[in-house]
């Protein structure tokens, strides 16, 4: 599995749509979507898939640059239902096809059915005719990050949770990730971000930035729960190594101000049994290191937040040749991720006919 | 607009599923047109679209070298509700959407609602990433068959139907052919084959087979009344040149024995008001006419009729580079179309990535 910050062929999206999940008929995070949608656009092609009932609400929302794709889904996570590409030894990009139980299935999933968030993975995949890895295996794109050159990070919390592989044991799970990612090495941290639904996903926790080189969620108030957490991770971090035998260089990036839903915010949200409620007071797991990195930007939430500045800063010296995009992540957030869980980035594949046409001449 | 054997690079299709058209929940008719599907993929990709509800059936009947893409339609008659594609002077391909009303509106068309047919010109486009003609005008891509040299062959039983364009007239009508086809010559035919429900599409009736020859549905039976209309058809064509000013070679292709539905096939179908009805006894629009041109095939219905054997060999003759595959259409036909009705080329642009290859070789 190449790096997010090798060269993409384009991005894929989901449009968000249920009531139960996006406060206002989904409207605000529609054009919160339509925001993240236009930013990646400018350096690389994005196509937002959409269930039909929404196609020409979404084609009069989103940029003419964005292609439109009818895909049906339960929502918009396409960083966790949908493929994670990688590339073969042939220099042929592949899809895998997880499987996918909403973060967790029927014991502590986020909502139900997940049936058609299932099918994403396979529904892309067709799109691109490319071969398909269906691995026996429930993994969110979110939970796993690499660096291209043989190392995942993941947490605990996320991979060895009973919700999602119990009859696995941490050997069989790094063995499926050797396997299907392509990567020798594996490190694990504990816990992911304080009071993340999806149980401990590193994309929003920890990631790497270049080889070597990782990104982490930082405060400095010991009171606060993510303290501890962030701590934690530190420690495991300093005696790690990568797949090349590196030490890893941690690169603390401050939290926001901890966000709290308003009761506007969930007044907004149809109530409905099964899907995770959204209450007043709730504090949500907002973290700027859930960022994109595409070919030419680096695509990052801001939360109106004092902090926004210095995270933007810190990116902009970890990826000093893409402009640093910061886009509205309150109405993303509050479905409860950020605009990494809603992008998912396509390797550029070695055999592909533009990389052959440069290699030839 | 190129000829349809002009090189491909695919061919679009959609999944057949209303039970209030198709016989048997559908079932025979999946059956016939994934080995449609099959035979065209042999020679170039085939996308097929089906709706979310049909995605793994569709996936469980259809062969693994054809593309599945998820799209939500009204029925499966892709050669009139989907794009027509052109390629413009910079060599780029186009696609043109057109305006659909299920074969006559309010008025007369074959079901209500359409909406969802209407928007699979514009989907399909999109996935090409092409640029988009929306002309606003009522046509079926079955309606239109044309030379790529600048001719056009369409009937006056359906171009000038008042339930089509009602506010136009024949030279209105001409124009957006020549301005959207980029043709200059149109060619009127009076009438299609004898009650076909589209009426009078020109591509189960007459097509052209190469520049200045055309095929034509044919009987020598004066009692069918298909005779008086083929006669008809002739004696224009008798007389008629094509936007070069060649005088037309017309070869007869000799209709099946007549098909009428039985009493089996009538009771298989759900009865739904607003539904075309299908009736015991209904003579069907057979015609070998209705053909596909594919890269290396030509995929003609066959009726299990002792004509199937000569129009075979009528096709073999004119497209000697080309295996001609015979398929079930029986089923096909009780939809009300055929082979072509079900089809969509989608031409190679001369500008594209494999051809630029190619010159600069």
């Amino acid at each position: 599995m190449p790096a997010e910050w090798e060269p993409h062929t384009g991005c894929w999206m989901l449009w968000p749509e249920r009531s139960d999940n996006w406060r206002g008929g989904a409207k605000p995070a529609q054009h919160a979507f339509a925001a993240v949608a236009a930013a990646i656009a400018a350096t690389e092609p994005v196509s937002v898939c959409v269930s039909p009932a929404q196609f020409l609400v979404a084609r009069a929302l989103l940029p003419d640059a964005v292609r439109l794709v009818e895909m049906t889904s339960n929502d918009s996570w396409i960083r966790d239902c949908g493929p994670t590409f990688v590339i073969n030894d042939h220099g042929e990009m592949r899809g895998i096809d997880w499987k996918f139980n909403a973060w967790g299935g029927l014991e502590d999933g986020l909502y139900f059915p997940w049936d058609q968030d299932d099918l994403v993975g396979e529904k892309v995949i067709e799109l691109e005719r490319a071969g398909r890895y269906a691995p026996d295996f429930i993994l969110e794109g979110g939970s796993i990050d690499v660096d291209g050159e043989g190392t995942v990070i993941v947490t605990e919390q996320c991979l060895l949770n009973h919700d999602r592989n119990p009859d696995m044991n941490r050997e069989q799970i790094e063995a499926n990730l050797r396997d299907y990612l392509g990567c020798e090495k594996v490190i694990w941290l504990e816990n992911g971000v304080y009071l993340d639904e999806t149980k401990g996903h590193t994309d929003n926790f920890c990631r790497f930035v270049a080889p070597g080189e990782v990104i982490l969620t930082w405060t400095d108030d010991v009171d606060d729960p993510q303290f501890e957490i962030s701590t934690a991770a530190m420690k495991r971090l300093a005696t790690a190594t990568d797949a090349r035998g590196r030490m890893l260089k941690v690169h603390k990036l401050l939290q926001p101000t901890p966000i709290l839903i308003t009761a506007d915010e969930a007044a907004g949200v149809d109530h409905v049994e099964g899907t995770l409620p959204r209450s007043e007071g709730d504090r949500l797991a907002a973290s700027y290191v859930n960022f994109y990195i595409g070919n030419g930007v680096v695509v990052m939430p801001a939360f109106d937040d004092p902090m926004d500045g210095p995270a933007q800063q810190c990116l902009a010296k970890l990826f000093p040749s893409r402009r640093i995009v910061a886009v509205p992540g309150r109405e993303i957030l509050l479905g409860g991720g950020n605009v990494h869980c809603i992008t998912q980035q396509q390797p550029k594949a070695a055999s592909a006919p533009s990389s052959a046409m440069r290699s030839a001449a």
